[in-house]
């Protein structure tokens, strides 16, 4: 068990400033006070203040999505969410569900019945029995990248995926790439259809044509690669477009493994910005989501909801992060150089 | 000026409880300090130490939107955004603007001179000079119903025009109404393009046909209604959709002057819930804007900026208001007498 020894070891300093930061006292400073109160969380310190509280409970849903380690995608927005909120004195228990749970639990009742007075639910799927049950739920419930619509109670929390695509095709455009191939994450899902669409404006705004088999959806998996990207070479693609990073790291793989070199023969754009981005080879050029912050936002929406303002939707801004696995485009270099 | 005393006697409380609140002593009650703050601000006070502390400075600029006095859109707007800066210990400036004003003065440079930390901005039109500015500004800068595309330090706050619409075109459809015009405020706005995208896709979806003489841009005043009013009544609307209250109570006006009775003969929807809106006669049906949350949502988007969490958007839910200038469709009225 975390004690506050452990918390002052890591950060250098004493015990009893660490139980200053902790208590709210008013003689260290805000900055010092906020980096106790994340660390201890970080390092899973519950105070018994916290244990004895039992009015003061969120509930974080998860569904396909992996958060146990670092380099995982969902692991800092429940790191986030779960700063934020212990900074302002809630309990958050972390519950995975799957679809089986979702039929035999209603959410409603799952709530009221542990006393939760708000939850965040990440990684569901539009067709998620849960999904149409929150069109009518009374409890304060946010959604990491779903949206219901008109249920006052419930607000949509993401990464605003439609200028994240267009930076990606923007970059991709000035490197001189026209048949920019898209392979997509899962249908069902919101994100999936929100960047799909975002993908056709893009090209559009940026006057590519847009081919049926330069386009398709798969999993939001490595694996999804080896079953389109053979289709997308076939058709002349110069540069592909990725749901994720995942799917990234499957592309390029897959790319090496029949003979064409990222990024001299083919670009690769990630989405996400994993941890393991920096890490391939060649490291890969994606669409950045801050995921402490998304989880941080969480928070800030559910806790609107639970004073009664009724936040529809709260979007970051995602950022273009530039690495070796984007370069110019080949077939354009060699028509500069026939120009010359 | 205010003082102290007139905060206590406001609030029926002691001199000692109001120094308490404004100081943050931890022997009342957040409920009661909250009031304390809030009231302070609604009356005026400044402290000391807000005067001398020059360093936390906001700057709220505001045009085309009246604000001095409560049945004004602009003022919870504003009081809300002072009342969530000043329990943050921000003062906030406010500066109404004109297009000649932002012709000669920048906006980067006249905050960086002023010492102001970031910028709300309220009522802008499209075309201001400033809009094309914040393009690339690199002051934190939140905008009441304007969007900016892809710059980090730039935010968006507002309503959710396409719910607050659909709700409006939902409430007159299940009256029974078909024929329904639309008089929206100015061209040149964000939320006006914005109410109009919705009135088309609220009446696509309600399988309604949008006729041409049954949609007008105005201006967001009362003496609109008397230009488009007569051409709606001769195409033969049951009900009118207005772009805002103040366009609502010209449209009320201009039936009654022209032989027709509201609700009776034709239904009208205003838009915003102003204070004016129940002492219409009949009682406007609108759509709610929640402003002092608008204003609150603003500041906490400006905090987040300030702190380099980039949001790009933030939107409240409307919430349609029934009262009684809505009423069932005539036309459908006499059909059903017709049927028994």
């Amino acid at each position: 068990m975390v004690t506050i020894k452990d918390i002052a070891n890591r950060l250098g300093i004493s015990v009893s400033t660490v139980s200053k930061g902790l208590n709210g006292a008013s003689d260290i400073s805000e900055d010092l006070r906020q980096m106790v109160l994340d660390t201890a969380v970080e390092m899973g310190y519950q105070s018994k203040k916290m244990k004895k509280d039992e009015n003061k409970k969120l509930c974080l849903f998860i569904e396909n999505m992996e958060y146990e380690t670092a380099n995982q995608f969902g692991y800092e927005i429940i790191l986030g969410f779960r700063q934020a909120a212990f900074r302002n004195g809630w309990s958050v228990s972390v519950v995975p569900v799957t679809p089986a749970f979702q039929m035999t639990e209603k959410y409603d009742t799952y709530m009221l019945k542990n006393g939760y007075s708000g939850g965040f639910l990440v990684g569901f799927a539009l067709h998620d029995d849960w999904m149409r049950q929150l069109a009518f739920t009374s409890i304060p419930t946010v959604l990491f990248d779903n949206y219901i619509k008109k249920n006052p109670h419930v607000c949509y929390v993401g990464t605003d995926n439609f200028e994240g695509i267009e930076s990606a095709i923007d970059h991709l455009y000035q490197l001189g790439h026209k048949k920019i191939a898209f392979l997509n994450g899962s249908l069902y899902s919101m994100v999936s259809e929100k960047r799909y669409q975002a993908y056709l404006d893009a090209m559009k705004s940026h006057n590519l044509p847009v081919e049926e088999d330069m386009v398709a959806h798969g999993y939001y998996v490595a694996d999804s690669a080896k079953y389109h990207v053979p289709n997308f070479l076939a058709a002349g693609a110069t540069a592909i477009l990725c749901g994720n990073d995942l799917i990234a790291s499957g592309v390029i793989t897959e790319c090496r493994l029949r003979g064409f070199s990222v990024p001299d023969d083919i670009s690769v754009v990630g989405f996400d910005d994993l941890p393991i981005s920096s890490f391939l080879e060649p490291p890969l050029t994606t669409v950045r989501q801050e995921r402490t912050e998304l989880g941080k936002c969480g928070y800030a929406a559910l806790s609107n909801l639970i004073n009664h303002v009724s936040v529809s939707m709260t979007l970051l801004r995602p950022q273009l992060i530039t690495r070796a696995s984007t370069a110019p485009c080949a077939e354009r270099e060699e028509e500069a150089e026939e120009e010359e």
